[in-house]
């Protein structure tokens, strides 16, 4: 690799930054109780609305992803109460751990690493829990590629069940279509640093007029993840209760931007198509995909390594020598798998780029495969769609 | 195209200008004046030198590439001088145009664009005019792609008269070598927006000790161009006669040093990989190159389109709708002809990247090509290189 800021950075999060949002993020700093700075919240909450699928605004974190992911635990769970967590993976075990901590009584539907959790399948579950405040689901597990059918699960839930629906976005919100009104989600959180183009540090927590009220009565223990509170400071003073980080915020008032000039209904159907590429490249080279086609995530793509002769990390440090990044297995896929991230900051291009260099890196590695395969299969995907 | 500023530039300059490039411009102002600014262009005139082959400091002009031309011709001939221009394609044309426009007298040798001028033709050409007081040369022929035999061309000029050697080494110097000194070159111009990553707006000329006589003694018509008053600035005082371009100069520094970490050799390598890759991937497409392998230049590559059943124009619209930005042909060659850029912040990558787009749009417009073939003789290249 000559260039050492040329690399391709093909993780599921943190994802390119584009220039746009680079050069928002540059403006210089004001202060956070300015009026300024005010219109900026508001904008954001307002032009994040459609991203969810809610007419209610969403409030924003300074923080990581797990920081929205513990407010949803810790404003809708009291002492005593039981809650329900669908794991599919990494992300799932670690709302488990989140409640575990906090001491609330968990019961844990465990799905297998790569499948996802079907309806039936949760409609048994939860029949065992009548009494569950809230069920915390994952829409893409990042750790596999996995995209759980959401809708239909938040369905199965209500049919059964008053406990509160609460899904983890963090991995897809912002690349695949969301409806939290019409789907009836109670809580649906992010990040900035997947789909939404950002550098890492905003936490984006959504949630219906029931949830609220859940979370108002609610006496959590968490000062910095009151949610009640930023509603409160959003609703009264267009502003929120500890300081916001501005810079993130011009970021994304830019990148929702550009995803609406593009269109909702376009940014989707770019994502699937990127999995479309993605995942006929990877077919053309021999490999082996871990999900299914009907479960595969629009923003991330494992595959499956472990029955290779050659060694996953190995390989992973030769694409790194070669210029570009992308992500091993997480826990115990660690050397079993590798995953490619797609989206945000992400083109059918971007896609033929690493393809090519996955190609060209198993080659040099000595693994038989035919050097132009992948591309080639990807730009005929390019052709059709 | 999805997104608007996501276009891979391959053009033979301006050409892409790197973040650590883009970040060092963005530095605060400051006065043109001030010992900040002295140090900054005392930096990159010392850094330069290596990049020229010279000992002595190159003076640096706001201004494009061909404000150095003008100054090249203005600063060594005076009225009824003689004056041989070689031209070998648009540029070459370009320093005749000038030297017409001062009236000074002039002797074009014209080669067929997409030639060299090989040393023979040159050493008859030369003695025929033996009052020349200068003679020009073109390094790089942007037009064409054609890498004239500057060393041997030189030493010609110097076996059969006393002429200044000057040359315009605009769209390659940076990416090929440059020994001025050993190689006996008078003067040697560049500017900034080619192999030096930069926006356009620098244009850098060095001169032999040889040249700054002449240039002293020469009562030139030119006021922003007069060479000596930015020599004796430099060397006096540190600074420019006029106001300095002075983010261009903090980029020029950064650049350089990004120059100086690769190293001038490997620099070099990396275009010769650059074009090779290219020359491999445009024949795995049955393509015609325009230049013959021994002449072909490291940084730009011409391919002839007249005979393909294929308007290039529409093909070069296509690509751009693609996100690839290729030149078209100058001047006669407008329509028959399409160059690739591949200097500056380029890859391997970039070079596989722009091949699958040339592969891919060709076989759109319905062209018979085989799809992944180019990127897989790249790959081929990048293999044995």
């Amino acid at each position: 690799m000559v260039f050492q800021d040329k690399f391709h950075l093909r993780i599921p999060g943190p994802t390119p930054v584009p220039p746009r949002v680079q050069q928002a993020m540059a403006k210089p700093m004001i202060g956070h109780r300015s009026n300024i700075a005010s219109k900026l919240i508001q904008d954001c909450t307002n032009q994040l609305k459609p991203i969810f699928g809610t007419s209610l605004q969403p409030v924003i974190l300074a923080g990581s992803g797990t920081s929205a992911l513990e407010a949803a635990v810790v404003n809708t769970l009291s002492e005593g109460d039981e809650a329900i967590v669908v794991s599919t993976g990494a992300f799932g075990d670690r709302f488990a751990k989140i409640i575990q901590k906090y001491g609330f009584n968990l019961h844990v539907l465990d799905i297998p690493w790569g499948k996802a959790c079907e309806p039936d399948n949760l409609s048994v579950f939860i029949q065992k829990y009548p009494q569950a405040k809230a069920v915390f689901l994952t829409y893409c597990e990042t750790s596999t590629g996995v995209l759980n059918p959401i809708p239909e699960l938040a369905q199965t839930v209500h049919q059964h069940s008053d406990a509160l629906v609460v899904v983890d976005g963090v991995s897809c919100i912002g690349a695949v279509p969301c409806q939290m009104d019409e789907w009836n989600i109670d809580i649906m959180v992010t990040g900035s640093q997947k789909a939404l183009m950002l550098p890492p540090g905003l936490a984006i927590v959504a949630a219906s007029e029931r949830a609220w009220k859940t979370i108002e009565s609610n006496d959590q223990p968490s000062f910095y993840l009151d949610l009640d509170s930023y509603r409160k400071k959003l609703e009264q003073q267009a502003t929120t209760p500890f300081t916001p980080a501005v810079s993130l915020l011009y970021g994304l008032k830019e990148a929702l931007s550009m995803i609406e000039e593009e269109g909702y209904e376009q940014v989707f159907a770019r994502h699937e198509r990127l999995r479309k590429l993605t995942r006929a490249g990877i077919r053309a080279l021999g490999l082996t995909l871990m999900v299914e086609n009907r479960h595969a995530s629009p923003t991330v793509t494992s595959i499956v390594t472990s029955h290779e002769k050659w060694d996953v990390e190995s390989f992973r440090k030769n694409m790194q020598a070669n210029g570009f990044i992308v992500a091993g297995g997480q826990q115990h896929l660690k050397g079993e798998i590798f995953r490619i991230g797609h989206m945000g900051y992400c083109d059918d291009w971007d896609i033929v780029a690493v393809l090519a260099a996955i190609e060209f890196t198993l080659h040099q590695m000595g693994v038989p495969v035919e050097l132009g395969a992948a591309t080639k299969a990807a730009q005929e995907v390019m052709l059709d769609v």
